[in-house]
């Protein structure tokens, strides 16, 4: 397995990107990515109960087509809370997509991000779209990974190569995020192609452990989006022999996901608002996984715990006190805690709580007073 | 009814206290109070699943003990975390305390706030406690109510008086708390005290509502403390005519200990470290009141909105997302929002979900780069 810490699309993928208009000053802000032929399409959406239109449209193309063609996705604006009107939006601009790709609507997902309950500017986007169609290519990914930005620092991109049975597979993904969970700006997106041959259960199931293990186990600042998503499309064109659910190249494949996740959700807690720190909470001799992950979310959604790392303050009775606000049954004399020292850029807090065999890790960064002065300034 | 925004004790309470050491710079950080006959006492405790020494002590002597005569509580060192040495300071700080004061140990209780993880210095307490017990007197408890504070800017106490068949009955309360939960600093401590004739059962179902009402509605971090403890003593000396757990006048007791509660438990959040806001959270038309409060108070523990409110920055989208972060099935088209003026230092947001007839309100602060600040240098 070869990690590339930088976008290389798999064959058969195209992408593009323009500034259309949303974004002041000419920002890149809509992108376009597309496959040669008809993909697999797998997509793990937010659970908050308010979600933005592309992802109702999304949610109903899955459950009526079977393969899909392309994803368009724009920056500032998360076409959210914007009622009937932004349902129409994003199909609009799926539409003009699909159009534009002489492909069926169906087969066009969307996405966006920005600011929440501002309409979204859908004829910028439907005027920009041939332009954009016209202009994809594989090293249009250079430029699609900019578009899809907001209040990131840098672009956040994986390629990830393994050997399939003789056959090279590529899997690649590219992310947008300086909050994991930040509800009108720094939405989540990550988006991730590959040309494995690959059945849909296997794909499905790939796809949500990888999440499980990676885009679920980060936190900035504990605020659930409205619009995360990540999206795979998988097209075949490597060429290789179907991937099942079990046994074959399944396990590789997943090992090749999760790797890629990993290192796209590590990215984005690196980006984390404001941050100066990127800090990994791992719970271990916990009674079950569930319980690391409860654990050590608590410590890590801490603004205290949080604000002492930024402080270098070695302040550790605030871990413990998140650890026991958790819910779950600790016992004040069974515990043993470890923090590596606080100079360092990452910091590694390490619990055991003597209860089990399991252990889960969550990734984080810390609190600052830049954090606040960007998302009270927002808009 | 007669609402004082000053601690008037009652009658046969008396308080003191005095600067030991814990602190530096000679400030207090000793109090006691004292009922000059037997009082009942009822407790609030923290739900931490990591409790302070003194908080596991008073659990085990209000089993044990029928009646109460003084509490002994001391700030600058919250005697978490310490094991069973801290078990044993604390015993030892109730009965140097009951051994001055010539009562049972039993039936005193104790309370800390201050750093988690650190040792009490029981001697520097024991040794004050002669002189400490020696001054008691009513008008103490304007030392007392200073001595009880660690990150606040002010003092918080009220005195409600009320009418009970011709005998006037005081309640008196005093808190401190620059986060109602804030794991090592901003413990939450509140003493209240009563000179009411009433019944264990009417006692225990009248805290526990008043807290239900106001402490448990307040958030400045969303941090639990491990000390959060609301403690009342009720002594009986107004000569009323016995209160039980309904009719005669427990109707108006209750309605004095909540307004007594809810005072403080405001006072708390505008002391909220590093606030310049103070923020009600009202959800109405929920199905139940446990689902109004479980929105408001995802929306006041959101980061997001804390900052949007502390950056007079209106971007509503961010509540409505904090309330689909809540898990409750709300409706992006059944939602009505009203936020007040920006501008001004007390904001009210009320948002309507259109499930039922139930509301809850939540009191909250902005968060500002000064919280940061303040809990980035604390130790």
């Amino acid at each position: 397995m070869r990690i590339y810490k930088k976008a290389i699309l798999p064959l058969g993928f195209k992408a593009n990107a323009v500034a259309c208009g949303i974004k002041k000053k000419g920002k890149l802000d809509l992108a376009l990515f597309y496959s040669d032929r008809p993909a697999l399409a797998s997509c793990q959406f937010t659970s908050n109960k308010i979600k933005a239109a592309p992802l109702k449209l999304n949610k109903e193309y899955l459950k009526s087509a079977k393969s899909f063609r392309a994803i368009v996705a724009n920056s500032g604006n998360a076409n959210c809370f914007t009622g009937r009107a932004g349902l129409t939006d994003a199909q609009a601009v799926s539409a003009q997509a699909a159009k534009s790709l002489g492909v069926e609507t169906k087969g066009v997902l969307a996405a966006s991000t920005g600011i929440i309950g501002k309409r979204l500017p859908a004829s910028k986007i439907k005027t920009a779209m041939p332009v954009l169609a016209n202009g994809l290519s594989s090293a249009g990914i250079d430029k699609a990974k900019k578009a899809i930005l907001t209040t990131d620092t840098f672009t956040k991109e994986v390629t990830v190569k393994f050997n399939a049975a003789g056959k090279t597979v590529t899997i690649c993904g590219i992310a947008k995020g300086a909050g994991m969970i930040a509800p009108d700006m720094a939405t989540m997106l990550c988006f991730i192609f590959t040309d494995a041959l690959i059945s849909p259960g296997a794909l499905r199931q790939a796809l949500k452990q990888a999440v499980a293990g990676s885009f679920n186990c980060i936190t900035v600042d504990g605020c659930m989006s409205t619009n995360d998503s990540v999206m795979m499309l998988a097209n075949g064109a490597s060429g290789n022999t179907l991937i099942g659910a079990q046994g074959g190249s399944f396990g590789i494949f997943c090992a090749a996901l999760n790797k890629a996740c990993l290192e796209l959700a590590k990215a984005v807690v690196r980006d984390g608002e404001g941050a100066t720190k990127f800090i990994a909470v791992t719970v271990a001799k916990a009674k079950d996984y569930d319980e690391a992950r409860k654990v050590a979310l608590s410590i890590a959604n801490s603004n205290l715990f949080k604000t002492a790392i930024y402080g270098r303050n070695p302040n550790f009775g605030r871990i413990i006190a998140a650890a026991g606000a958790s819910g779950v049954g600790i016992r004040e004399e069974n515990l043993k805690l470890r923090v590596s020292a606080l100079e360092k850029r990452e910091i590694s807090v390490y619990l055991e709580l003597k209860r089990g065999r399991a252990r889960a890790t969550v990734y984080t960064s810390d609190l600052t007073p830049e954090y606040v002065k960007i998302n009270a300034e927002y808009n």
